[in-house]
């Protein structure tokens, strides 16, 4: 599992600071979530290969959540990409990107799919072999929901001497990854445990972001791999978080704590602040494993 | 007058090449002329001030030329602008970026102008006591216009030598700037000529992009000081202009040449050259004067 921050700012841009996009490579998928203004200039930059991107989740409809996609549609397009795009956001945005690409007589060579959301409920959104979204209803000014991203559970790994001393078929492998006992060449039942060692435990990711503290969201999250969550404010602006709906670098930790998380990453900071070590210093204070997202990092887990 | 280019390349934007987007300073004013996307980054990198900016002039409603647009009055209104803005742009350019900025419940607190254009005459859009600004009807797949902006003449220079010697009243300056004969104390009448210099001549910035080769455009931007003129292709790939309805470096130097211009700016390359002085060497077989449109690029006339 490895995240790209592909930019980490609230809604002013800065000349070397982008809005939120990131890209989240798990299981073969390469996800993008949200896409601010300059995503696609951030994907060159940072050398991700456009055609892999398959599936865009886009939280909420501000600016600096999703100005970034008509840009990106249209690249797509002239890039002569064939393969499907399907893109996965508030109810309108279908509207408003096919409005905005009309209006240059821009229509797509490609499949595109808008999947539209406005349950507040989560929901399961993709699905396939390896891995599963759902959406993570959150509170902010606008319908918004953040993403929580899950590998399935990995097959278990053979214990090839083990088998072998078993006298265990080589045709069974693939059911004994699944976990099935088997019947040995004698004709003895074999316990799956005895020749094969636990898989290496899914991984998840949760994106959180843009949202007020909203400490229900720790039980959906439980245990979570990796938690992004926003930190506009540090404690000092509570005031200015709630009333603009956002959260503070503590809040985001309590979060990160009350679902026992392994990893807390930081991000969506407000340009009032000149120093980042604020906002990992003050999550610190509640929960010890703590990041800051900075554009073209890069986490790997 | 001072042109700064903010963005130099077409529609696919690379990671270090940025659409199209240029500031003007001419008298006072700072316009914004097209606005791709990551302008407003631009903007902050070469620290242009975004409460200047009041006029926005937009050529066509491709994204590599207008969707920086809903980041910039995003930010305007964040920034707590006060004063109004004015953009002038294809008719249809209101209806989408209001649609995109709704969607996410964004309001302008400021007075947001709009003034749609549909003719394919040229038009005189905007004026003041010290310039003008005029459209330049071109052909490309949408419709498009260029804008040419005009300094007023200047006000003649006072010869103060001249003027006290002949013995005119210095209550008479302002009139005499203006380039009205005056009665000196003596009841003479003075020759406006005898007692000032010639003014600056007036400088005029033509932008086309983008468009066909269009060769009437000459007639209007005659003897403008400094033409800017999309070359998105070489003569290698003419063919490939006239079908995408683009101009070559030549074509662009035949209508600077057509045009008497001082000087000729080139801009809007194809992804698909890489050394872009090949552009500057194609257009000064034709026009000595050229210069080549790049990110960061300042030009003073």
């Amino acid at each position: 599992m490895l995240l790209t921050i592909l930019g980490s700012h609230s809604a002013t841009p800065l000349a070397s600071a982008h809005p939120t996009a990131q890209i989240l490579e798990m299981k073969g998928h390469i996800f993008l979530i949200d896409c601010g203004e300059g995503t696609q200039m951030q994907l060159r930059k940072y050398k991700i290969k456009f055609s892999r991107i398959k599936h865009i989740f886009i939280s909420h409809l501000h600016g600096d959540h999703f100005f970034g996609l008509p840009g990106l549609i249209t690249t797509f397009m002239l890039m002569g990409r064939e393969t499907e795009v399907h893109i996965y956001g508030p109810k309108g945005i279908k509207n408003a990107i096919l409005t905005f690409l009309k209006v240059g007589k821009v229509y797509t060579n490609y499949p595109l799919y808008f999947h539209e959301l406005e349950t507040t409920t989560s929901e399961m959104i993709f699905e396939d072999e390896k891995v599963s979204v759902e959406t993570i209803p959150l509170d902010h000014r606008v319908y918004t929901n953040g993403y929580l991203f899950k590998e399935k559970p990995n097959d278990r790994k053979l214990n090839v001497e083990a088998a072998r001393a078993a006298k265990v078929d080589l045709v069974y492998y693939n059911r004994i990854k699944k976990g099935e006992d088997v019947v040995n060449r004698e004709g003895v039942l074999i316990p799956n445990e005895e020749i094969t060692f636990d898989p290496e435990p899914p991984k998840s990711y949760a994106f959180c972001s843009d949202t007020v503290y909203k400490p229900e969201i720790a039980i959906q999250i439980r245990q979570t791999t990796v938690l992004y969550h926003e930190s506009t404010f540090l404690e000092d602006r509570k005031d200015l978080a709630e009333k603009t709906m956002h959260s503070t670098a503590k809040q985001a930790a309590l979060i990160a704590k009350a679902a026992d998380v392994n990893t807390l990453i930081l991000g969506h900071y407000s340009a009032r602040y000149g120093d980042l070590n604020l906002f990992k210093k003050e999550a610190e204070t509640v929960f010890p494993n703590v990041y800051l997202a900075e554009d073209g990092k890069r986490f790997e887990f």
